[in-house]
């Protein structure tokens, strides 16, 4: 008989998850239950989109009928999982059951993908329309269409989410203003003398920013009219919270699986899920709402990615349909592009291993992107963080005008690995040539003076 | 009393080690000899030189003078070294010295960057006049010169010095042929399939190509007039030889070095050479002729890159100057820029593993540089090669119309770290935001067609 797969949620880690389930299986019978509207996009395209720079339609890949057709898969949208059973009595048998929409709908395999919920702090007034998260391609709509009837925007949160909306509203000539908690944009993943630029840049295309300025209210009487910024009433039209995102574990609690320290669900390598400590054989944890292994670190970590929501929906739906694959630990790589700005980091900032209670060396050096002698190369800044006990790069952030990406990729790569900074200067290399890069990438540059400063 | 340290070159392994060696020790004697009348550039600028995009000027980043000045290094350009000796007598006593224009220059450290010449196939007529090699920035000069009268060109070579020139000397208007011995363009190190997209996108601008096809003779009275090109006589004004690079060992085989296998000169990991088997406590080698270690196969490799001679020049001139560096095995990562082009490699092609008699299994994938909804994504293609018996990934290749080198240096840190394609897809990690890279990278998709070829 055909194998039962239920997915939950339809985010990126959910569709992959479904997509590999189907990959793994093509007979088994794979149902997708979304609270969403829409599947199979990038929440992280929304700013350009808002923007103008592409369109709806366009940065959503598929949608249901497609799946149903090409790869076999029902899913069935703006329908809440209102509850999931897996029970074992004790005399064998076995529940396992999900509820949806009133209709009780058996399992073998369960897929939890329920994502995130975006933090919005306890304050009064955030259900007020005009009040916006930055998460879904309806919620995308709805502010598309808010922002018609303002002109003054209100983002709480200097996360990149935060900053590329707010860069693309000033380009299309809105009054924007980021209020941020942190004394710098990008806090916890970015360091302070790395993110200070990419602020510069944006109060240069003219975004306002108050920081070390919590939003204490949202304040209207019908409507948004103004936001309570720590203790100061700034007029406004809309607020925006991109004021980052919290496990959404309430079908995980139902269930019963083990909840990690960092509020998330514990999985094994198989993103397996725990109960009481064992492993739940038949569900499988991807994407948002998983806590993850730290690459740099022997212990927990939130990797809320969309690209590692992918790598992890390809092994919980693989495994879902029978597969034994695993998922590593996790360096994080992120990179954000703000403009004609660029910036990327991997693994620890500072302020991420100083929570961890590691002491750290770091190393930084700029160059350009290009051979000093090739024309146009842009301004690239290279910062190597390592374990001052072990000397291993533990992280590494970038700023520059271009080619961010590989490069925080290939450092991800080293400090995956376990590279110490000494042996990077041995073992290291880099491709060149005059129009791509230096003879010797700025990456080497920072690493040199990483060493110099562990001696 | 200061420490004299020679060196010989002046190319980027040369003047790498000379302020390498100034950097530890701010003492030293350092006295560089060189056949050149210009130090400190990259020759892989030459062809963006002629096609007017940066100037001799430019792409010479400073003049003896300024090493004199502001590194205390002194240059005697235009001189050959005539003699070098290293003796130990039986009594002790030690002569170390070379000789160059008739004066004797002791010396207790010696640094060899001897580099390469380019490889001219031992037929009649390359003395004559239009015969050039790409190589010196007086060579280019003279190219420049000869340009002027000059409209049908014969690039000997197809590697990527030739194809780059080739494009350059199309795009200012010149009648190009390239005349290869293989069937493929960038033989050796890229495979046929990557290699063909770039023979055809020259094509398409105007470059000709002759295939399996030998130069034979050059021919001509008084100046080039024609190329014997596999038996047919093909009309031409100019004749470059882009054939590649042998080491040039002369005083190396004079001071009674040991050569290895790859006829280029052994050394330790310190980059120090070898005697009769013995380590030389005060000659290290850096630049075109090293034999190096081969970081994806237990044995000897070349690695003539500008971005290996200077990572080499830093471990040697530091260790001459009484440091302990090491340098690692090589993958050898380099990148080509063919206009709109880009083709890069890592590690071993499938000639070179069949070379060294390792079984083969490739992967490949297609897609884009950026997320498939954002605009102006450009083509990316990958493939990675494993060793069949291990697993491991050992080598890689990209073609794509951006941001090629990030995305090598990447492969590279893989393949140095002796990654499985296995263990890649279980820990490997791409950043990922719309504008510059898909949320799961085409790198993945490539690995995971290795992975499923393995199998």
């Amino acid at each position: 008989m055909a194998k039962k797969i239920i997915v939950i949620g339809s985010g990126a880690a959910g569709m992959s998850a479904a997509s590999s389930a189907r990959a793994a299986d093509p007979e088994a019978e794979i149902t997708v239950f979304t609270e969403d509207r829409d599947v199979a996009y990038s929440p992280c395209m929304i700013p350009w989109v808002l923007e103008g720079k592409s369109t709806w339609d366009n940065m959503i890949m598929h949608d249901p009928a497609w799946y149903a057709k090409e790869r076999n898969i029902k899913i069935i949208t703006e329908t809440k999982v209102e509850s999931a059973v897996n029970d074992r009595a004790k005399d064998g048998t076995v529940t396992k059951h999900v509820v949806a929409g009133g209709v009780t709908y058996e399992y073998d395999s369960l897929v939890l993908a329920t994502g995130g919920k975006v933090f919005i702090p306890p304050i009064e007034g955030t259900t007020l329309p005009g009040v916006f998260t930055v998460r879904t391609v309806k919620g995308g709509q709805e502010i598309e269409a808010y922002l018609k009837k303002s002109q003054k925007i209100a983002i709480a949160g200097a996360g990149v989410i935060g900053l590329e909306l707010a860069l693309a509203l000033v380009n299309i000539g809105k009054d924007v203003t980021v209020i941020e908690m942190m004394d710098q944009v990008i806090p916890r993943i970015a360091d302070k003398d790395m993110a200070e630029p990419v602020q510069k840049y944006l109060e240069e295309k003219g975004v306002k920013f108050m920081m070390k300025t919590p939003v204490q209210g949202v304040i209207g009487k019908d409507k948004v009219e103004a936001v309570n910024a720590g203790g100061v009433e700034c007029p406004c039209d809309m607020v925006v919270f991109a004021t980052g995102v919290r496990a959404n574990t309430d079908l995980a609690k139902e269930l019963g699986l083990d909840i990690g320290q960092l509020g998330a669900i514990c999985a094994a390598p198989t993103l397996q899920a725990y109960k009481r400590g064992r492993l739940c054989p038949d569900i499988f944890v991807c994407g948002d709402v998983l806590q993850c292994q730290s690459a740099v670190y022997d212990g927990p970590t939130m990797s809320q990615l969309g690209s590692s929501a992918v790598k992890e929906g390809r092994v919980a739906g693989s495994n879902a349909a029978g597969k034994t694959l695993q998922f590593g630990a996790v360096a994080s790589p992120w990179v954000s592009i703000i403009g004609d700005k660029q910036i990327a980091g991997t693994g620890m900032s500072l302020g991420l291993a100083s929570w961890y209670g590691v002491n750290t060396v770091t190393g930084k050096a700029t160059g350009k992107t290009r051979a000093r002698y090739y024309p146009d190369g842009k301004e690239l800044t290279v910062k190597v963080i390592a374990d001052k006990l072990t000397h291993k790069i533990i992280g590494g952030q970038i700023l520059a005008g271009e080619e961010a990406t590989g490069r925080i990729d290939w450092i991800t790569a080293a400090v995956i690995s376990g590279m110490t900074a000494e042996e990077f200067l041995v073992r290291a290399e880099n491709a060149y040539c005059p129009p791509t890069s230096q003879v010797r990438d700025v990456v080497f540059a920072a690493v040199e003076n990483l060493v110099a400063n562990l001696q």
